[in-house]
């Protein structure tokens, strides 16, 4: 089959691969029909993720069909239309059993990282029937492929996390797919305003069209005085850090308001600087979480009566044979103004 | 009246000031029965709080006996026995309306700090109905007067804002009044473990009779290694700050379990490393809070019914004649074993 | 001045009475510009709220100018712009204390039923600061005003009590004004279906228009079944009852799911049958509650910033001089389809 | 092997049976330890249980050691000492993963219901890695089988469902197993008052040592007049049903606080009368729950850092050829004072 392999920092190529096959009794190997490439996708690439092992098929999205099943999975069956969660969760240990599968034992991120992924014609897929989400009937796969990591990352350690009310004052640190999987999903919750900071245009004009109330670019003023005065001096309820370096946790930090939360959704290199000094009398909440994907039910309830349509973030569309095209429209994105690009089967 | 004055860094005096006298309608001014010192007063008398001028009567802790009070004041008369909260409350602005009444519009911490302090026989009170709490007949003035400030901070700083729930390991770094109270406090939730960590022993010794089930003396090894050891590699469920300096902020870092939180307690001068290129993903809350003093009628009732003991942090007795006495034996607490030093009025 | 006097059961007159005059030092004299008429006058004037004495100028809803205050007000002033909470909120008793402002020692529900009310030229608000709300510049009083009342007693008692999450489905039963008002606020929180209730069929098209996903007429079929037939015999996550009477309740606790709440809005005259014999194992919690109108700050909120429009409740609107028509418009309701009905001072 | 058959109402016999075998792949075959009797094994034997058909192995508690496991099990093997949990869970179904594990769509409480029990020499326990518990070395038996299901159902349905905070005044009605598991668990969050009500003096004498405040017999006082004026007329925070019956219920609806909550524990066979004429504007939280046996882990916990000892419910002890016996001993609570016997394998 064809797959797309990791072989080590710069490289990769499209190849033939042998098909998986089940080795545990709860694996299911799944003939993916839709798959899509993650900025972690590129993390990878540079050499950024040492678990990530030369020789890896990548990806850790993607819908498609039940091929066959292991012995111990009763309650999907080969034809099924499913949903491949980013996050393996066995839903027995700890971790699992808290609701916390990102840290399951024997699960997390394991796909196209630890075990082979996504980015192929095939995928096994260990502890199938709690990673795996049975899609109903009539929904259009390209929204659901949004649901495997970036729709549920952005609810779930931006949102979520962040506690957002009806009425509230939001900052989103970050325009790019997370950042708007943040603001689609923020406006389940009826904040008064969404204020968008980003350091490029285009994706400032996307997030206004997205529900944003207000737009900063930070490359053009300085955003933490910005968002100052539009508060009038109070700050925001919750600043969503949705990049991953030093510059913006801070403006977060500048920004948030007494009371407040900062949720960090960015895949941080370094350290940050907390400013204890000012913020230890200022009632403010912090959070990082590498995303769970408790709420896909959920979203997919939400997708499905139209609450919010994640199809809106795909950008461009490829197959498995153009997968490299679509690395590179994807790894330029500044240029080609690509959100999230979907690769189809054939 | 007796008063002890601030008179700029490193300068105070036991002086003679004249009373105090309603200025606002909805003043109180109470006679002190008693008073205690706070490592804040300490900080004031280094000259780390700005805000705080010369010629200010220190002091944000005490019990008494309502003098007098404003037109406005309706629920509360003269001969009334009450608690003095060291957060100032209006009751009607928006933080006060939301309970962070550590951000009152018109109050906050004041008391000893912008306006004249408990550190005298009298002290005015503004904003009385909503910052002094009625005292129950017959309860102990020196357990009350824990309730002032330290018991809140700890409980709702350190224990609420942790989140602690019946089961889980807790460590506490910092075995001072505010860890203690932490400690104390922290048993209303049936945590199975309590870790106490500091460079004292004396204090351990004292932790261990309030119920810390273990303690580490991180002068004679490395703390975060053994905390780590104690639970199996996981880490702590809650970790409290109740230090202030960067070393005792990393060390709860380093022992945080995945899911868990860090909530600081511990007034910080300079910044801190927030380590995100390793917590981004491990789904941690870190807070911050200056105490609001919403648990205060809570707090009231558990020392009531005996739930805690809070006179169990008092080392020493003074009188209003000998507070330089108490400030120099709450000044040398290594020497001095000292933890609470209350000051009666005579 | 002008005001609506209840003269005992069946007996109501516009009358002219005495301007209302500063009694406490808390008090403000508002002049209303404008009121409404709620279900519970009309309780009142069937002789059903005994509290509620002859020679009561009736009314709790309102906006307005304050015209003076007492000596005991410092944060508003004559000339503000004000809504008037239908709850009167001392903000320093226990109740108030813990935002339970429905049963404040001093307040409550006083106004229009122990003092006198809103349905007149001018009105005496006891606790002034913490029971009126500034209403930003720009702000349409007629959508304001809907906030007295209605919009916080479909929202606290229906929606908030009811924890609506993003893809649950909801029932609401009853589609008068307080249904309609939880129906509009339940989209706060993104439900994927909201199933209105009712046996009139105007009120139904009207749910439509406002959000609901599907309407029932209990008149014409067993609403029971379609609602289980709706949700594949599983029942609603949410059951919001909008009533008041027995079978209305009785529907709710048989379309309640696993796990579900009933979230009582209605004011009931007599007890209902709770079935314990069929739901004591079925994970569900019913709640009852007077408005406390805690969530007005933010719903002024949302309101402004266009998340809800509450002036699509009115239907019709007269004058202080007209209000014996508006009472009798909004007491056929059947035949004239009022829902809210607006009542300006001139 | 020896187990305790029920053969219809009021009759059951101790037999010998087959032993049990791996039917699917997630089976557990359990060498039972120690088991106990419930409450509910009495209903059955009155022919309330219309689920538990004629021939059923009666018991759903109980201790032991794994016997033999099925291909699917990779988390448990035969030699490990395990808890029985009375829910058996799935951890896959939409109940489960929400955590509400009594309504596993092919768990809940079947054990001793519609599968056979732990009245016997071995059990079966379908889906066993999520229905059974490892058992840290060391800990006691007796005190682990009151976690199968009479901790985790005072915990959850009363105490955890009542959200008892420290402070609060709580009455637990019935001070029977059930309500006294309450009574420990409640003390995890260091309420100020528990007050027990039942009808027997000995049951009310054992709760004076389990840690009630005061202590009501309502057959010789009326009780929600004594509760209200404990409370000064204000009524409890919590009420807890631990019986039943309408009249239990009944009382807690007269004794609960504005704001306060009803959990119901007790397994009802008739309908109750809600008072909604009186209660729909007091803020109150009526729950109801069938145990999910979520919080077994945490109680491990608790039980093993001894903030609790669940053997103190123990009061008599039989073995597997006395199990006739038990069921008389613990059938005449009365007059045997029998509070949980336990049956030990021999």
């Amino acid at each position: 089959m064809k797959a797309l392999v990791y072989h080590g920092p710069g490289k990769k190529a499209l190849e033939d691969r042998p098909m998986p096959e089940i080795r545990d009794a709860g694996d299911a190997i799944v003939k993916v029909s839709k798959t899509t490439i993650c900025g972690t996708d590129l993390h990878i690439l540079k050499g950024d993720v040492p678990s990530c092992e030369p020789g890896r098929i990548l990806g850790h999205e993607g819908v498609g069909i039940i091929e066959k099943v292991g012995p111990g999975v009763t309650t999907m069956k080969p034809g099924d239309h499913v949903l491949i969660s980013c996050i393996t969760s066995c839903g027995k240990c700890d971790s699992c059993r808290k609701g916390m599968y990102s840290h399951c034992a024997t699960g997390g991120w394991i796909l196209g990282n630890r075990i082979d992924g996504t980015q192929a014609e095939y995928v096994r897929i260990p502890h199938a029937e709690t990673s795996l989400y049975l899609i109903p009937q009539g929904m259009d796969e390209e929204a659901v492929v949004m649901l495997s990591d970036i729709l549920p990352t952005g609810f779930e350690c931006g949102v979520m996390n962040g506690k957002i009310k009806p009425g509230d004052t939001v900052a989103i640190v970050g325009a790019g797919p997370i950042g708007l999987a943040a603001l689609l999903t923020a406006q389940f919750y009826a904040p008064s305003e969404i204020i968008m900071i980003d350091l490029d245009d285009n994706r400032l004009s996307v997030s206004k069209k997205f529900g944003a109330t207000a737009t900063v670019n930070s490359k053009n003023e300085d955003a933490a005085k910005r968002v100052m005065d539009m508060t009038e001096g109070r700050g925001v309820d919750v600043a969503i850090e949705a990049v991953g370096v030093p510059a913006t946790f801070h403006l977060c930090e500048e920004i948030v308001a007494a009371g407040g939360t900062i949720a960090n959704v960015g895949v941080h290199g370094v350290k940050v600087d907390l400013h204890l000094e000012k913020l230890w009398d200022r009632n403010i909440t912090i959070t990082t979480r590498l995303v769970d994907t408790v709420t896909t039910p959920m979203l997919l309830k939400t997708v499905r009566s139209k609450k919010i349509d994640p199809k809106s973030l795909i950008t461009h569309r490829f197959t498995i044979d153009t997968i490299l095209d679509a690395y590179e429209t994807f790894g330029k994105a500044a240029d080609t103004k690509a959100l999230k690009v979907v690769i189809a089967a054939k």
